[in-house]
């Protein structure tokens, strides 16, 4: 996509994918682990950011959201996941990523397709805004 | 969020978010017109435009995603919405606007929480993911 507004040609693209997909790992392997540390190393810690958890309504700002992960990672039973079908897109300083999360537990199974926005932070990449929608299962 | 990445210091900040609501005022005007053409021109037609509807998988590529705005358009009942909640973040040649699409139909109504990203393209935002998530009925 360059065009005028790109002034990242001189960046490694395959780079900057390769760490936004371990950016996004880790919020996903901070998301099994119940690892509130882990999961606030991962977000920015802004106003704007914003996480939408299937079947609820936006939460807004880091302490919104960030609760939200206190209040899930004390809640029941087993959060894993099967990711599949991850695609990484990067322009400039900003990265979303769209994925499915398979859920493999027995009272939450089914798939949520999900969006993840990064923007760069230095060497990092930080996450602004999660969406998370279920699938209707399949017929 | 000035940083040794931001190469926007120079823009309008407010101009770029007035445009950013405009695009996405035209998105939802398209969506409740049935407009499959004013649909067409609020999104970039490439691979990396992805479209998840409420419920469905994610469509990638702009084949899929404009085939579902043709199947939406021709199915029966109104599409009219109130929008609220509507945060517009602006990072470089990306936008991500996030709000509340609160369905007015008999046989659809309830919210939907979403999430548009924009990149820019000269002066104008084209739509690159659309990411719709039910919000669950409130007790």
């Amino acid at each position: 996509m360059a065009d005028a507004e790109d002034h990242d040609d001189d960046r490694d693209d395959s780079a900057d994918e390769a760490a936004v997909r371990a950016a996004n790992q880790a919020f996903y392997d901070a998301f099994e682990a119940r690892d509130l540390d882990a999961m606030s190393e991962v977000w920015e810690h802004s106003d704007r950011v914003s996480c939408t958890h299937p079947g609820w309504r936006t939460l807004r700002g880091w302490g919104a959201v960030s609760g939200s992960w206190f209040a899930l990672f004390g809640g029941p039973g087993p959060l894993q996941f099967i990711l599949t079908d991850e695609v990484v897109s990067v322009d400039g300083g900003v990265a979303w990523v769209t994925l499915d999360e398979n859920l493999i537990t027995a009272d939450m199974g089914g798939t949520v397709a999900a969006i993840n926005v990064y923007v760069r932070d230095g060497a990092r990449w930080r996450l602004v805004s999660h969406v998370g929608s279920a699938v209707a299962p399949q017929p």
